[in-house]
């Protein structure tokens, strides 16, 4: 058997790009009728990793006091410098000054956020009802939720790029350290742990920080190893002019109700079995971008 | 508020592992009991990519052609340096020539090996029934498997770290280039693509493989800047002496079974809300490791 390696290459990209179009289903085949939303530059906040940018959205409608330690702590730049220090490959990367866990620290507890009274004024776009960890599952303005319709509760859901508050076995023991889930949703955390955020642009640059080593629970012991945050800006606090606009999917419109109805309803002739019609919420992508 | 940031860090190591291991109930709970297996020489590839080791466990029990052909271009070192042109964050990582997607190869193409009817004598290790995605899931020697009793079929299902075939719309399509999920289990793919393997370490190293734009669909068309895998190598076709052994968690012990059963029942003080008694199959690790 003759192979032919490295010459001829690509040579025929618009049959890759049909092809892997169809493997990839992501928004962009209607993206001419998605929407954008801009977001709020008071909840938005820009990390830099090894001068990568990573944006977080923050979440005040469900977590309102833990997003406002945050914003107080990044505005007292306080995460800059700190190490990601506790990193587990598949499941999350844990950073800050470790203080929380300790007994030093000055900064307030944040009581138990972990699941809201559902707000009848909130669009809420349906996912999957029943969903094997939740009642039902959906989006509220670009974030995953998990609700129990019977006792009227609602709660953001583990999914990958979520940023949430450390804490130790008390309920009401979060201060400053978050972590970021990299891997496969570990959706048995829900309504235990402050969601305040997710990350709605850079997760490629997340997904490179320093892993830790399994066998001492991802915990880095050499800080001189350990990926930094350089810097955690809110964006507000940025001079419009150097300012980026950032924007994710607006999952609240008629577009993306269809682009969730064609994922559940996969027609291309990729498909020699029909996979079943049911959605797991953290595999829909809601990308974000940002512009000049 | 005063804040101490770099004096004083992880002055209290024992509290936050304490702490944290709650939070991450991984096997190490268990680990004097958890035995391991030793990876087949036969069935056994590493990639290296940047210098960096990757451990590639192959599946011919359920996907024998594939594997079977895999293994012969590994042979004749047909990816040894070859770009991963295809990289979206979230989803996968897709490398090779890009020949089996157009017209040149002369590499013969591989008949779909998308399911399996199944074999009585297998060992399975149940995970959860029904799931969402197959009426059951469980452990066929490590790797994670789909199953629907009713028609007597398995597949293995798309979690985190599986190997597969890319094709185009035809079943029987697949040749040469492969793909590595690099995000939430894709399982609407599952029955339609050949899986014939999974990452069992080095994964940190695969979430640093270079991401392509997503208005792209993941393709990187400038091939300087791809990441690229320096060579793949059958292990068996490594000497003896300089080989490393490779060992994956079994699957099949008492120990796992209880490790099951630990994730399903969290009965630790860290879990206020105790969450419902279910498994993601993607989201149970089996680790692999490698020993000189």
């Amino acid at each position: 058997m003759s192979i032919q390696p490295a010459r001829g290459k690509f040579q025929s990209w618009r049959g890759v790009l049909l092809a892997l179009s169809v493997i990839h289903a992501v928004p962009l085949c209607a993206a001419g009728e998605l929407t954008w939303r801009a977001l709020d530059p008071e909840n938005t906040v820009f990390m830099e990793l090894r001068n990568e940018r990573v944006v977080i959205e923050l979440n005040p409608g469900f977590a309102p006091e833990t997003v406002k330690q945050f914003k107080r702590l990044v505005q007292e730049r306080f995460y800059d410098g700190l190490p990601f220090y506790r990193v587990i490959d598949g499941f999350v990367a844990q950073g800050g000054d470790g203080s929380d866990l300790g007994e030093l620290s000055e900064v307030p507890l944040i009581d138990a956020e972990f699941e809201i009274e559902w707000d009848q004024e909130w669009s809420f776009m349906p996912v999957q009802s029943p969903d094997m960890f939740a009642p039902e599952t959906g989006f509220v303005n670009g974030f995953a939720v998990a609700r129990n319709p019977s006792a009227n509760t609602a709660w953001l859901t583990h999914c990958p790029g979520v940023v949430a508050m450390a804490r130790n076995d008390d309920r009401d023991s979060s201060r400053t350290d978050f972590y970021i889930v990299i891997g496969q949703a570990p959706r048995y955390l829900d309504r235990n742990l402050n969601i305040f955020g997710r990350v709605v642009f850079g997760m490629d640059a997340v997904q490179r920080i320093q892993r830790g080593p399994t066998l001492n629970n991802g915990i880095i012991e050499d800080e001189t190893r350990s990926t930094r945050m350089s810097r955690l800006r809110l964006v507000s606090d940025i001079p419009e002019e150097g300012r980026l606009s950032t924007y994710v999917l607006d999952t609240n419109s008629d577009a993306f109700a269809d682009l969730l109805k064609d994922r559940r309803n996969r027609k291309q002739k990729f498909f020699h079995n029909k996979p079943p019609k049911v959605l797991d919420i953290c595999q829909v992508p809601v990308n974000g971008r940002i512009t000049k």
